[in-house]
């Protein structure tokens, strides 16, 4: 039987030779680091529904799902109806339009923090305000994330992110003192390190589903725990649900969990696929950016960028939204079902050499290894045994064209079905049997 | 005869009802600080060819032109047919496309210095990381800008923006002992200062024409000179070109000055509209950003972004690209005369009361205060009469139904005829006359 690295490399001819282009033009041969991976990431030509194709022709089941972003799957037919008008009208202006609004009252509505709302164009950005906000309004320069953490490349939070979470990211780095770093669902530990920075502590960041660190839920009781002593420390409560908002209701997870945060970011799922980063916050803490009534030494000074708003992302945030609105009960009602399916379905297929984590449409089984059995922090996500779970992903990509981003979490759409699981399922088990 | 406030007024009234709505919603009542002017800017409903068409059915002249992104005017034909197919395909994926290789190899072509590239969504996020690698290659900290320079609102170089440039530009940041100013076009001045930190000194970024702070070119002895300091003492040099780059030659303005740039910034009109930012630099500068071959510890760990290279900005921008590399005489040519007309046009209508600046087709006058005649930099341009140049432009807006930003520089796109100037002219001798 051929490998999976023959199987792929002779199912992906045209993706090699074009990759091997991109290489010249680029770092890593891609425009995002973790969208490579050995020995060549294939090349996507075109995208619908639940499938990637890619330039060979080989069409795969998409569980990345553009970095988790498509809910409705790709090129959702209600939202491409929308945009394409958009396009017979215009696609950038950088004025004020009334799309804007129509779809900021269908968020305020559903997200109760977003008393005010600016628009900037990446997740990456979002979390850079909510940090600068956090700073502004408290006078204080601490800023606590969570082991394993990701709200972006910024600057402000390029700290503990890969395990070892106590080494520096990144090279070129100036100001990684004024960053803490906590681990998840530990309160005791997280309310210690806490409490060493509190005179100093403007904020914490948090996102209530770990992503890419290994699809963890928080408890309620960390994430409550937390929130109680940020708030008695008059510090800013941030929770990044750039992942999360409107994944698992429609709306925000932390409504459900009677949360108070004072900032929430969104992006991805809210831009229907068009770039989108989104900075919601109370009044009371979001007038400290309003360049109009405040000083320049006392405002927050944050933007929003050449492409903020702008009608493409506008229409296409909306349409996502309406439709969600509409139809909340069966899109997450079926996705969350399909989603412990495959929890469970996994579950089940690997037995005890795979804890398998996530809520609702997430999932992501993590190889157990160094005595880990449960995975509660990005800790015990990284010293299971990633390396099994990349030619996991990979034989599913080269042998029966599933795609995961090797080593990620799955995210299911409203398009898949119970049968996409059960292909999903009987290819693991597959590899479950390679594996004894 | 009614005041400009009130013919606005008059015009304007259901762009005024949306933008209450709009300030219940969001900060400033806007998605980018400087889209405000007084009493409410109005809410753009369609954009097409050199107009801006609001709510009220208003139809402006716009030399705005989408932050000057759109230099084939709004929804350029050539650019939707483009997008419009994308769009029927798919719109984002997050996986590796061949629209970004095709899409790369024109840049490539055209900016040498972009041996490798680097796709981001906004211009602020390719400052973030050329900063970032400048420190991760140099192992140094302090990274210089220039006085009024713009980069975006990213943590590294939000210093010195608005005039005066001494004062912090933001409460809530915590790193700007590590970025030094230094005023445009003095040489001698901007040298000291940098001798003054040059072992620490890990790069300066300049915009070669100051693009916010006043429409400003930089001599060529300037950016020669500085160059060959940064260069002997071992630091990087950044142009940030996201204003000026494919905005008056196909590619970028440092090309036309035997400028050795070691990263170049790109954002705006490679774009064609859609959300963008590109880093470009020599492949001995971006290897330190590679993440497959560099240790943790040695790599500057720079983003994408779930959006990045998304097929949309990719077809778009490399539309775009097409049509200017084509057309680069007839478009360069057309442009860059009725830029001519309109400064040498609106310097005879103001005689001595005006320094009109620019280049190309970017204009801008400054109404001259405090005995200013010439205005070579940012802090001569902010102590020009601004107050003037605002009211100038929101008259025009009002009773000509021509639109800059208040305040702001004018950017001609190839739509743009010369009876658009000659109105411009017109218009802007009736405001003359009120000023005598």
């Amino acid at each position: 039987m051929p490998s999976a690295l023959d199987t792929y490399k002779k199912r992906t001819k045209k993706s090699a030779k074009i990759f091997e282009r991109s290489k010249k033009l680029h770092i890593n041969g891609v425009s995002h680091n973790i969208r490579f991976f050995e020995p060549y990431p294939f090349v996507t030509k075109s995208a619908r529904g639940t499938h990637l194709v890619d330039v060979d022709g080989n069409k795969y089941t998409d569980y990345w799902m553009g970095h988790w972003s498509l809910i409705l799957g790709h090129a959702a037919p209600k939202v491409a109806d929308k945009v394409r008008k958009q396009i017979n009208s215009c696609w950038m202006h950088g004025t004020v339009n009334e799309n804007t609004i129509e779809f900021s009252e269908v968020i305020q509505q559903a997200v109760p923090v977003a008393e005010k709302i600016r628009y900037v164009s990446t997740g990456t950005e979002a979390t850079m305000y909510a940090t600068r906000i956090a700073r502004a309004k408290t006078g204080k320069k601490i800023i606590a994330k969570i082991d394993g953490g990701w709200h972006g490349y910024t600057t402000d939070l390029l700290k503990s992110v890969n395990y070892p979470f106590d080494q520096p990211e990144s090279a070129g780095l100036t100001d990684e003192s004024n960053i803490v770093s906590i681990p998840y669902n530990n309160l005791e530990k997280s309310i210690s390190i806490l409490e060493s920075v509190k005179n100093d502590l403007a904020g914490v960041i948090i996102e209530p589903v770990l992503g890419g660190a290994g699809c963890i839920p928080a408890t309620k009781e960390y994430l409550t725990g937390i929130q109680e002593f940020v708030h008695r420390n008059n510090a800013l409560y941030i929770l990044d649900e750039i992942v999360t908002g409107f994944r698992f209701r429609f709306g925000c997870l932390y409504k459900t969990m009677n949360l108070d945060p004072d900032i929430v970011t969104l992006g991805k799922i809210v831009g229907g696929g068009f770039p989108i980063g989104v900075i919601c916050g109370k009044d009371e803490i979001m007038k400290i950016t309003d360049t109009n009534s405040n000083k320049r030494l006392d405002r927050s000074y944050i933007g929003g960028g050449t492409f903020s708003a702008n009608p493409m992302t506008m229409t296409s945030g909306k349409a996502m939204l309406k439709f969600l609105k509409k139809n909340s009960s069966p899109v997450y009602k079926k996705i969350g079902k399909l989603g412990e399916e495959a929890r469970k379905g996994l579950a089940k297929i690997f037995q005890d050499k795979v804890t398998v984590t996530g809520m609702g449409s997430l999932f992501m089984p993590h190889f157990r290894a160094n005595g880990i059995t449960h995975v509660t922090n990005a800790e015990e996500a990284a010293m299971c045994d990633t390396q099994t779970l990349k030619r996991y992903h990979f034989e599913l990509i080269a042998k029966n064209r599933i795609f995961f981003l090797p080593g990620k979490l799955g995210a299911i759409s409203y398009v898949h079905s119970e049968s996409d699981i059960k292909n999903l399922l009987e290819a693991s088990k597959k590899f479950a049997v390679s594996l004894k």
